[in-house]
């Protein structure tokens, strides 16, 4: 844990389907919790965003408010666009502020939760790192030199949009070949359904007896030791491991960290990605090849982080 | 230009076949200049490298040296690996060091490219930008809020191993279908030469009379208007621009400049580049895409970035 700040500060991750929020100390830890689901309209969720800063914060005042959002985020506080909720260039930065009173700050999900690793969870020994998040989509987080890389437009760190397959399956965002499509939870799925409908699979997997084939669904059957659905896991995990060495060889972090709802996949996914990661290192003989390790926030890394990034302010804790 | 520091520094870049030396101004301008060819033979590189920076400092005490090494740099300024020169875990900076009594800064040769057209070249105005050299190879260098990223083992910014499309056409790393079997000045002779034997060009086209196929020459033929050798350096410039769109998804600078002899091409690959780029640049739509121009310091970037490097010290200039 990093030489801590003082005070509080409300931490809220806000996802497509549903949001956690905290009060959360300067040191990370969370005293307060709620999990709360995303409206579809979007006045409907500012007034629960802002219900929720005000119950968490109990009444004391100048409790600043950290966001994380499932969108692009530019520099001003505006969500540009967000995949998974209506939001259109919704200044939320501004309207939070001049609701709460407080200062607010904004950034996107992944980089929040990057943050929250870096300051006080699985990077907490790092002064640069990469964190990945394998959910619905490929969320991602960059620490270098103890900043958290932004991008120019604010649209930085969206390793779901590494290009690994150039022509490869459709990507949500209309591009091919996204590590998003190759490595998600989504992806998961979609593999064992093609590997299903291609008679990929033998008969005697349990892939064939499932209600749904999700990401989920095939991680649970490759834990209790389905061969078929493992090597689902082993593919996602192979081009998981080719997009980190791409992102290594371009940027060379110190640590990559992987979380989202995905990773319960955890050694399955993690081990084929290691290997194929080592395999397409630069100078991987002539180094200690980056670490990949799990997350250790688990839900909580987005909330903490927004909370911290609230609290380290715009040049974050440990800036030279 | 930035502000500049002051002072006089030697900077050396040195590739593969040949090295470009020279004094260097605080203020970037080059007030001596040599071209030499590179040995064989590490030894006689050392004493080469030795007696150039003793002509360039004239006697004048205290002139430190830069370096800019065609390899893979460790932060100790030891040279791990080099592709084209035969250092293996080369201690120059030390070497250099004792035997100049001088302070001696090493870097890899498209980091101190970039750093180059940081400081006084087309990204002189901006805070962040991401270089690719093109030539036999695909070199990178990265700047983000005006630091240097060298990565945590020293091997960050390889773009060239930014991998597209894996399973591709086979790199000189081992790997398939990074960016540099695919968008380099090898990679343009590469293309034409399986065009020519796939029966793909026309019988008028120029590239069947040439007396090698090399990227250079299939260059020459493509600005001299002959459509198939347009068409080769579109490919590569396809590819350049998925390359970019990659990173820039990965890292947004707010700038993306193209030095290297293969930029010859100019505007028959950075247009091509353009529009692959933009096609897949996560947002596109909801910012100004990232600019993609070309270098403008020409072969002086690597020597005055290595020089300005060894002046601007280990926190570079602009850090916070």
């Amino acid at each position: 844990v990093r030489a801590a700040g003082e005070g509080l500060a409300v931490g809220l991750d806000v996802g497509g389907t549903k949001i956690a929020a905290g009060l959360v100390g300067a040191d990370g830890s969370v005293l307060l919790r709620e999990r709360l689901s995303t409206p579809d309209d979007t006045e409907a969720l500012f007034e629960l965003l802002v219900d929720a800063a005000l119950r968490l914060s109990q009444g004391q005042v100048d409790i600043p408010v950290g966001v994380g959002a499932a969108g692009l985020v530019s520099h001003d506080g505006v969500i540009r666009y967000a995949p998974n909720i209506s939001w259109v260039d919704e200044p939320l930065q501004q309207r939070l502020a001049e609701r709460l009173g407080v200062a607010v700050t904004i950034d996107n999900d992944a980089s929040a939760a990057a943050w929250g690793e870096f300051r006080v969870g699985a990077g907490s020994a790092v002064r640069s790192m990469a964190m990945l998040t394998l959910g619905t989509g490929v969320g991602g987080g960059l620490v270098i030199d103890e900043r958290l890389v932004r991008g120019a437009s604010g649209f930085g760190s969206e390793f779901g949009h590494i290009i690994v397959d150039e022509g490869g399956p459709a990507c949500p965002c209309g591009n091919h070949g996204c590590l998003e499509p190759l490595a998600s939870g989504t992806a998961i799925g979609r593999i064992a359904r093609e590997r299903l409908a291609g008679g990929q699979v033998p008969a005697g997997s349990a892939l064939h007896r499932l209600d749904a084939v999700t990401g989920k669904a095939v991680t649970v059957a490759a834990h209790a030791g389905d061969a078929a659905a493992r090597e689902v896991l082993a593919t996602a995990g192979f081009w998981l491991g080719v997009g980190i060495a791409s992102l290594c060889n371009a940027v060379d972090p110190e640590l990559v960290v992987i979380g989202g709802g995905a990773i319960q996949a955890g050694e399955l996914v993690l081990e084929p990605a290691r290997r194929a990661f080592v395999e397409r290192l630069i100078g991987a003989a002539q180094r200690r090849p980056t670490k990949i390790v799990r997350a250790s926030l688990s839900d909580d890394a987005g909330l903490v982080g927004a909370a911290l990034l609230s609290l380290d302010g715009p040049a974050p804790a440990g800036a030279a």
